[in-house]
C-alpha cells in the first residue's frame, strides 16, 4: 500500500526512484584534558587543512556543474575556515583549558551559530547554517570519521535525508540523483535554492522523510505539488510518468521562449521583468529570460550587518546589476526597511502597528543621511546601464516631489564634482498606497512611471495583514476593488504617455495574468521562475480578447465571481 | 510681565479672575498598633457615615445644579461607601492584623486602584479615580483633617488644582468659580467632562499651574485654545475681554438654534447628528438640538467588566437610548472590538498591526453568539423608537450578506416566538475601509445606508496609524485622495436612493463641513457641543456654492491647496 507524505514543493519536476537515505553520522564529542597543548593545536590546524582541501574540491565541482554563482556558497565555506575570530577562540580554548580541539570547536562554534539563529533574520539565519556545516566538516576529521559524499552515488536514486547541507546539495550527481526530500526546510533554505538552480525535483519539509521512508523502497518525488508518494502502485507509477512526460514537454516548451520577446496572440507586446535581491539573482533572471529587472530589493545591501553599508559598497552591488543585465532597463527600489522589516543598528522604536508606521519613504526623508547615500551610490552606477529609480510607500505628492527634490540635489553635487551621471534615469514609484492609487491622475503628471506593489496595496486595501491568518481571507487580489484601483493607475499612467508595471506577487499569477493584459498593463515583473510559464501564457492570449471582459469585470461584485470567470473565459487552472 | 501656560481646552469660553489654589491636605498615614479593635471599628463607620452624608448633600447639590446625569457620579460614590468588597477588607485588617483603620483603608483602596489602573482602559481608570475621591474623604474623616469645600467660595476666582475630583467640581458655585485650570487630566477625565456640561471655561493639563500661580495673581484662562495667562497686562486682558464678549454673544447665537433644523443659506436641509457612548450622553445631544444619533458605540457596554452583557442589560441600554431620544432616529453599530480596544474576557491574541487584525465584524462573524446576543437585543428594543442598525469594518459585500442574513435570521425566531420587531429597521454599514469605498457602487444596491467612519478609512487609505506621532503628519482628512472616496461614496448611495452619513471626526470639522455640505453628505454626525456651531456655519453656506467648488477641490493635488482654497473661499479660519 502506497503512503502519502505533504511537504513543500521546492523545485519543480517529478522524480521517480528507489530510496537512498543520506544519513549523517552522529559526531560524539567528549570533553577530554590534553597534556600536549602544542600536538592538540597541530590536530586542530590539520583538520582545518584537510576540510580546506575537500572544500576546495566540492568548489571546483559546484563551479563546473552548477556555475560561479552557486559555488560562492563554498568561497564563504573557505572564508568561515580561515576566519580568525572562529579559529583563535578555539586555539584559546586549548591553550588555557586543555581541553581536546573537538570539544574546543564545537563549544565556540555553537556560540556563533546561536547568536547568528537568535537574530530572527533569514540571512544570519543561513550564516548559522553555513558555521553548522563547515563545523561538522572539521570534527569529522578531529574523529576520524568519514561524512557522506553524495558524489560516490552511482545508480538513479532519490535522496532522503533530515536536511541537505549546502556541500552535500553541492555534490550530487544529476546524473544519479533524480531528485531529494527532507523532513526540513522551507522554500527560501540553500538546499531549496541549490535545488532549483540544478533543476532537481525536491520536496522540503516533510517533518517525517528519514521516519517512513526505508533504503531501497520506491519513492515519488513530486515536487510540482509537494507530494511524496512512498511504494507507490503500479497505477500511481504510471499516472505520475505520464504527469512527469507532460511538465518534461511543457519546461521545453518553456525553454524554446527564452530569447523570444513577450507577444500576445494577436501581437501585442508586454515586458516580463524579474524581482531580484542581490547582484547574484542576475544569472537566474537571463537563464530565464527577463527582460528586465522590475524590482531590485536593495534591502539585503542593509541587512545581516552591523552597520550600514558604505556607498561604495552599494555603488559596487548596483554597477554590478547594471553591467550584468547588459543595457536591460533595471527598476531599483530605494530603501525599503521600517515596518516589520528592521535593522537592528538603526535602533528604530516598536510600534502598534508597523505596517501603518514609520517605514520605506518616511524614514528616509527624516533619515537623509541614510537616504542621500544610497542615492549618490545610485546616481554613480547609472552610468553603466539602464537605471530607473523608484521610491517605496509614496502617499503623497509631496512626499514624491521631496524625495525627488533630495535626488536631483545630490545629482547635480556629483555632476559639479565631475563624477558621470546618466541623463535618461527615470523616476518612479511603487503605488502600493490606496491613497496613491485613487491620485494617480495627479502622480501621473509628475512620475516617469508606476509600479503597483500589489503585496501591500492588497492588504491597506483591505485593511487585513496579509499576515495574519485570522484574516489572509481578506487578502484577495482579485476582488474588484483591488482591480477597480489597478484600472485606475494603468489609466492615469497612460494618459500622461508613460508606463505602469507591477511588481507585487499578483504579476506572475495565472488567474491575474488575463486580467492584467486586458488592463493593459505595461510590465509584468515577478521571480524569475515565473517567466517563461506567463510568457507561454500570453502568447495563448488575445489582449483584444482581455480587453473585452474589462468593464464586465470591474462592475463585478465579489472576488469569488471574478475567479470562477477568468478560469472560464481563458480556460486557467 | 505676563507669563504663558500651554494645556488642553477642555471647556470653551474665557475667565478672568484671580487665582484660587484649592490645595488638597496631605494625608499622613501611620500604621498603629490598636488594642482596642471594637472602637476602631465604630470609629471607622462613623468615617464613612460621615463621608455618606456630605456625598448625599454633594448629590443633591450636583442634582439641583447640574441635573440628574452628572448627579449618578455620587450615587456611584455612595456606591462604593456600600460595598461589602471594600469594606469587608478593611474590618478584617482591623481584626486580624489589629491595625489602625485610615492604614487598613489606605492599604485596601491602594490595592483596588491599582489594580483597576493596570486594566489600560479609560473607563477602569476613571474608576480608579472614583475610589481614590472616596477613600480621600473617609480617610480626611478618620484623620479629623478638613477637606478643601470649593462650595464656601465667596469671591470671583479661577481655581488653580493639581486636579479637581468629580467632587470638587460638583461642589464648584458657577457664581463665584469664572473657570480652572490643573496640571494633570485629559479631555475625557471627570473633572473636563462635568467642567463643559457646567459651562465653566476650563484648561487641563498644563502640567505646572500649581508650581507657576500664586494664590490671587490675575489669571486668564482660554478654553477655546488651551491657554492660561499668569499676571496679563493691561493689552491682554482688553483683548481677552474682547475674545470673551465674542464668544458669549456667539454661543447667544447658538443657543437660537437648538430648536431650529439645519439648513443652509439657500434652503437645502440636511441632518446634524450625535455620537453617543452610552444612554446617559442622550440629554446632551437633546440640548444640544442633535436631530439624531448618528452613531451610538455599543462597546461601552462591553468594557470595564468581566463578562459579556447579557441579553437583557443591553436590550436595556438600547430601548432607553430609542425612547430618550423620541422617535429621532438611532443608528447603532454593532460590536467593534479587537484591535486597539481589547476585552480582557475575550482572550483575543496579541497581532502585530492590530488595526489591520481580527476586529469588529471579522470578530462578529466568527464569535456568532456574541454578534446574535446583541443582534436579539437591538431587534427586541426597535419598537421603542426608530433604530437603525450598522455594521463595522465591512470590507467585502459578502461579510455585509452574511452579517444581514444573520440578523435577519434572529429577526425570523423572534418574530415566530410572538416578539414585536419593528419592520423599518434600515441596515446599513460603515465605510472604513478603502476597498468599500471603491466598491460603494455595488454596495450601495443592497445596504440602506452609508456612514463614512473617516477616522479610520484615512489611516487605511493613507497607510499611517493615526496613533504613531511618526506618521501623523499622514493623516490627512482634507487630502483629495480621501475627498474623492467620500465623493464616490455619496454618489453611489445618491444613485440608488440611499443617504449617506458620516460619523468621523471630520464631520464636525468647520474645514471639512463646506466640503461634505458640497459633496452632498446627508448626514453629519459629531459630538454633541459641535452641533451648534455647525449648524451656524451650515445657515451661513450656499449648498450651491459648495457644489460649484467641488470638481476643482477633487482635481487639486495636496492636503495645503485644499485647505488654503476651502479657508479663502468660505472664509474659514
Amino acid at each position: 500500500m502506497s503512503n502519502l507524505l505533504k511537504g513543500i514543493g521546492a523545485s519543480a519536476g517529478i522524480a521517480i526512484a528507489k530510496a537512498y537515505r543520506l544519513e549523517e553520522p552522529e559526531l560524539k564529542i567528549e570533553k577530554t584534558d590534553v597534556a600536549d597543548k602544542v600536538a592538540e593545536k597541530a590536530r586542530f590546524e590539520q583538520a582545518i587543512e584537510k576540510s580546506k582541501s575537500e572544500l576546495e574540491k566540492i568548489k571546483e565541482h559546484a563551479n563546473r556543474e552548477l556555475g560561479k554563482d552557486k559555488a560562492e556558497i563554498f568561497a564563504a565555506h573557505l572564508l568561515v575556515l580561515s576566519d580568525p575570530e572562529l579559529l583563535n577562540p578555539v586555539v584559546d580554548r586549548i591553550n588555557t583549558e586543555a581541553v581536546n580541539a573537538e570539544f574546543a570547536m564545537k563549544e565556540t562554534a555553537d556560540m556563533f551559530v546561536s547568536m547568528f539563529e537568535s537574530m530572527d533574520n533569514e540571512y544570519m539565519k543561513e550564516r548559522a547554517a553555513d558555521i553548522r556545516d563547515v563545523t561538522k566538516r572539521v570534527i569529522a576529521h578531529l574523529l576520524g570519521v568519514q561524512i557522506p559524499n553524495p558524489s560516490l552515488i552511482s545508480e538513479e536514486v532519490v535522496i532522503i535525508a533530515e536536511d541537505l547541507t549546502p556541500s552535500d546539495t553541492a555534490q550530487l550527481n544529476r546524473q544519479f540523483v533524480l531528485g531529494f526530500t527532507t523532513d526540513i526546510g522551507g522554500r527560501t533554505s540553500h538546499s531549496a535554492i541549490m535545488a532549483r538552480s540544478m533543476e532537481i525535483p525536491a520536496v522540503v519539509g516533510t517533518k517525517h522523510a528519514t521516519e517512513k521512508i526505508e533504503n531501497d523502497v520506491m519513492v515519488i518525488v513530486d515536487g510540482l505539488d509537494g507530494d511524496v508518494i512512498i511504494n507507490p502502485t503500479s497505477e500511481e507509477i504510471a499516472h505520475y510518468e505520464d504527469k512527469k512526460a507532460k511538465y518534461e514537454s511543457q519546461k521545453a516548451e518553456w525553454a524554446k521562449l527564452v530569447n523570444e520577446p513577450t507577444v500576445s496572440k494577436d501581437g501585442h507586446h508586454v515586458e516580463l521583468a524579474a524581482n531580484i535581491g542581490t547582484p547574484n539573482d542576475v544569472k537566474g533572471v537571463l537563464e530565464n529570460g527577463g527582460e528586465a529587472v522590475g524590482l531590485y530589493r536593495t534591502e539585503f545591501l542593509y541587512m545581516g550587518r552591523d552597520q550600514l553599508p558604505t556607498e561604495d559598497e552599494q555603488f559596487d552591488a548596483y554597477k554590478t546589476v547594471l553591467e550584468r543585465m547588459e543595457g536591460k532597463p533595471v527598476v531599483v527600489r530605494t530603501l525599503d526597511i521600517g515596518g516589520d522589516k528592521e535593522l537592528p543598528y538603526l535602533n528604530l522604536p516598536k510600534e502598534m502597528n508597523p505596517f501603518l508606521g514609520f517605514r520605506a519613504i518616511r524614514l528616509c526623508l527624516e533619515e537623509q543621511d541614510i537616504f542621500r547615500t544610497q542615492l549618490r551610490a545610485l546616481l554613480r552606477a547609472s552610468s553603466f546601464g539602464n537605471l530607473k529609480i523608484m521610491f517605496p510607500m509614496i502617499a503623497t505628492v509631496t512626499e514624491f516631489r521631496e524625495a525627488k527634490a533630495i535626488l536631483l540635489e545630490e545629482k547635480e553635487k556629483l555632476v559639479a564634482n565631475g563624477t558621470k551621471v546618466s541623463d535618461s534615469i527615470e523616476i518612479g514609484i511603487m503605488v502600493e498606497i490606496p491613497s496613491t492609487a485613487v491620485m494617480a491622475d495627479t502622480f501621473a503628471k509628475e512620475v516617469d512611471f508606476f509600479s503597483i506593489g500589489t503585496n501591500d496595496l492588497i492588504q491597506y486595501t483591505m485593511a487585513a495583514d496579509r499576515m495574519n491568518e485570522r484574516v489572509s481571507y481578506l487578502y484577495q487580489p482579485y476582488n474588484p476593488a483591488i482591480l477597480r484601483l489597478i484600472s485606475m493607475v494603468i489609466d492615469a499612467a497612460h494618459k500622461e504617455g508613460k508606463w505602469a508595471g507591477m511588481c507585487g506577487e499578483m504579476a506572475g499569477d495565472p488567474i491575474a495574468i488575463p486580467l492584467l493584459l486586458g488592463l493593459g498593463l505595461d510590465e509584468f515583473s515577478m521571480s524569475a521562475t515565473s517567466i517563461l510559464p506567463a510568457r507561454t501564457q500570453i502568447k495563448g492570449l488575445s489582449k483584444e480578447q482581455a480587453q473585452g471582459i474589462k468593464e464586465t469585470v470591474l462592475s463585478m461584485t465579489t472576488t469569488e465571481e471574478v475567479v470562477a470567470f477568468v478560469k472560464e473565459t481563458f480556460n486557467v487552472q
